[in-house]
């Protein structure tokens, strides 16, 4: 259902790879029966091919041919109708939605668990990289500590070119919307929030906890400037768009933000449009994912590979099968989700101070009061004599509630007008 | 069955996070019986545990309470017999033994696919990085391209440390002899045994080809100089050790030898003991997976994946579980592996040739006879005057043979006494 982008990609890569995905599965995997929204001449499939044609998705999801329901569609609605209906017709599901799994995930994987037929969705995820099953299948003898990814390519490459061409944010977005990277409302990928859907099904993976998508923290990469970029730079680290999961004592942090790492990590020379997701586990220490985090072939991978897993077990029982989420539904854990005043990270911050002495020693004194060590420094001349200067300031781990309150005392006195704060996480 | 590293790692992480693998596989694994060569008072299990103690595996392998044996022993014999045992007596194996895999996986897998088994390998390739589990399952809607390796951590320390200190090879040994990471006897880690074990693994999975370790071209890092690194520097690329396996239209390469790639490239970074695999499908295009290729819990992370994939599937058939090796035992293909002559790559070749006028035109111009087109060049002062000068050349693909022609022509001038070959790779 769809033949859009993702749709194509897939119903090409099944038919060009037909023979070696018969060859691997031991069962042939055939095209029935496809919907799009309008049906005519460009329509991938000829109408006088075997597939059959509709433009109502409904008679796919009734059809008794059908075995395997292939969701393409996106959004909520009727994405969400169409899987349940599915699921009910006894049908395997296949989906590459990672809004719907975000937000409806426990409704569908009840239903199709009652039902006993799979629901996957590794195509949701970092579009061709098999992250989904590296973490619920590859790693599942490892306590999860964390995971941090780089989900969304066009954060990604918007933030690439910010620092390779010292280009600023709306010029490159611009780029990235003609290029067709980014939607013409660019909110989704640039302000976090597919990051956020895709690190909301991982946490659930990685630590046995529900889908909450409404608790889980998004700030965009809207406001990074070049001036915080070339900054980073000079520091030694990269500000990327990451998406990061942590156990902590606390309970679990699930956070969008821009963040600065440290340039020698792997995951920091992660460039433009591609995706990876960096995870240690208590046994194995880091693992890097990396690949195409989107485009038509390579997340169809991600959907055909989830196709073939469902033919290969395709008579096993459910109880003979991976849980949709990696945990047993009964055993899903309740561990809080921390709100963002509780988060532990390290900080980069800039000021904009008077170019007087005494400055420096003003503002250390605040986060020193605070309990706030501070591990790096750099202060500039002024560009103009008597003009505000930049003072940069790279903390250590501090929760976020300490730092507000610091931030607010700087700004309360008359030394600097604005602060700029960016989280810094070292991932070692 | 063997309680050394990959043992103990193995039984620390089943304790650790019992409960944690208990919620994602809705089954408990217990370990019942456990043998190792000498059992005494430093064996991990207390002979008071509830862990049956052997210092005979045929009595594991014999044990009617075992349903999965894990083979942590290592080399061919008995290691073949106790797991065709095992098979045998209607047990699932998990096993970490690459060297077994590689010779003798064609008779193991044909004895597991008629009892009805399975047998995992998940930690005989690149440790705790689930390679095979991506390339089988993850990447199975691809037509694999090409698949390149760092997959020997003692290699890949060497020749990191070569690099960033300039130290020599015979040096670095000692010391990775010293860390605990190459054995007294390091030729399986530094002539390329292990990872062609390794690669020859990947391979068949990749392209559906048997195993065959004897076809495998491996040329091991013992004669590679830090003048090497040191030019190879110079002109953007790092020398990495890697296991290459590629699909051409002469059939199948299949080779390990150290290999000058661009330093840009995210597996060029991928330093010390750590292992990466970068895989090339015709959908997804490149993806990339990193991590520990060794050490205890690393190699556990991967041995306790299987045990949980077979725990997970425990009730299902063998016609709803993946093939071992990926592909249908019946749908292998037969394409030929090709020999060393054919292999198509670019080179980077290192002479030492007389001070004088014409030398370089010399030397380009049996290239040029040969059709071999060159692709950077560098030619250094001499260190002392009137002595022997390096020229450095990068040329473009060429097969190995038109390669070896040209070098016996330059040769059987007097322009150079010796050429030193290493291959190039771009890995785009």
């Amino acid at each position: 259902m769809g033949l859009g982008t993702v749709g194509g990609g897939t119903a090409t890569v099944l038919t060009r790879n037909a023979d070696e995905i018969k060859n691997r599965v031991g069962r042939s995997i055939e095209i029935v029966h496809a919907a799009a929204r309008e049906i005519n001449e460009q329509t991938l499939f000829d109408v006088n091919s075997n597939v059959k044609l509709s433009e109502d998705a409904w008679e796919v999801v009734n059809n008794p041919d059908v075995d395997v329901v292939v969701e393409l569609i996106g959004g909520y609605s009727p994405a969400r109708e169409l899987v349940l209906k599915a699921i009910e017709n006894g049908k395997h599901v296949v989906t590459a939605n990672k809004a719907l799994i975000a937000l409806h995930g426990e409704e569908i994987f009840a239903a199709a668990n009652e039902k006993g037929v799979s629901v996957c969705y590794e195509a949701a995820v970092a579009g061709g990289i098999p992250i989904i099953k590296s973490l619920r299948e590859g790693l599942a003898g490892n306590k999860i500590e964390w995971l941090a990814g780089i989900i969304n390519g066009t954060g990604n490459f918007i933030l690439t070119e910010m620092r390779d061409k010292g280009r600023d944010f709306d010029d490159v977005l611009k780029e990235a919307q003609a290029l067709g990277y980014a939607e013409a409302d660019p909110t989704f990928d640039v302000e976090g929030i597919d990051a956020a859907h895709k690190l909301t099904i991982l946490a659930s993976i990685a630590f046995g906890i529900p889908l909450q998508f409404d608790k889980t923290f998004t700030e965009g990469i809207s406001k990074v400037t070049t001036e915080d970029v070339t900054y980073a730079e000079e520091l030694g680290y990269r500000i990327k768009h990451l998406g990061i999961a942590r156990r902590t004592s606390n309970g679990v942090e699930m956070r969008v933000h821009p963040t600065l790492i440290p340039e020698k990590r792997l995951i920091a020379n992660v460039d433009g449009v591609m995706n990876a997701v960096l995870v240690q586990g208590d046994a194995v220490g880091p693992t890097l994912y990396y690949g195409a985090g989107a485009g038509a072939e390579p997340t169809a991978s991600a959907v055909v590979a989830d196709i073939i897993d469902v033919a290969r077990s395709f008579e096993a029982d459910v109880n003979n099968k991976v849980s949709a989420l990696s945990y047993q539904p009964d055993y899903q854990t309740s561990d809080k989700v921390v709100s963002v005043d509780e988060f532990e990270t390290a900080y980069y911050l800039r000021l904009k101070v008077d170019d007087r002495p005494g400055v420096l020693a003003e503002v250390a004194h605040i986060f020193a009061e605070q309990g706030i060590s501070i591990e790096a420094v750099i202060q500039k001349e002024p560009e103009v004599e008597g003009s505000k200067v930049s003072l940069i300031l790279l903390t250590q781990k501090v929760q976020e509630k300490q730092m507000n309150t610091a931030i607010e005392k700087v700004s309360s006195t008359n030394i600097s007008d604005s602060v700029t704060k960016i989280r810094l996480e070292h991932l070692d």
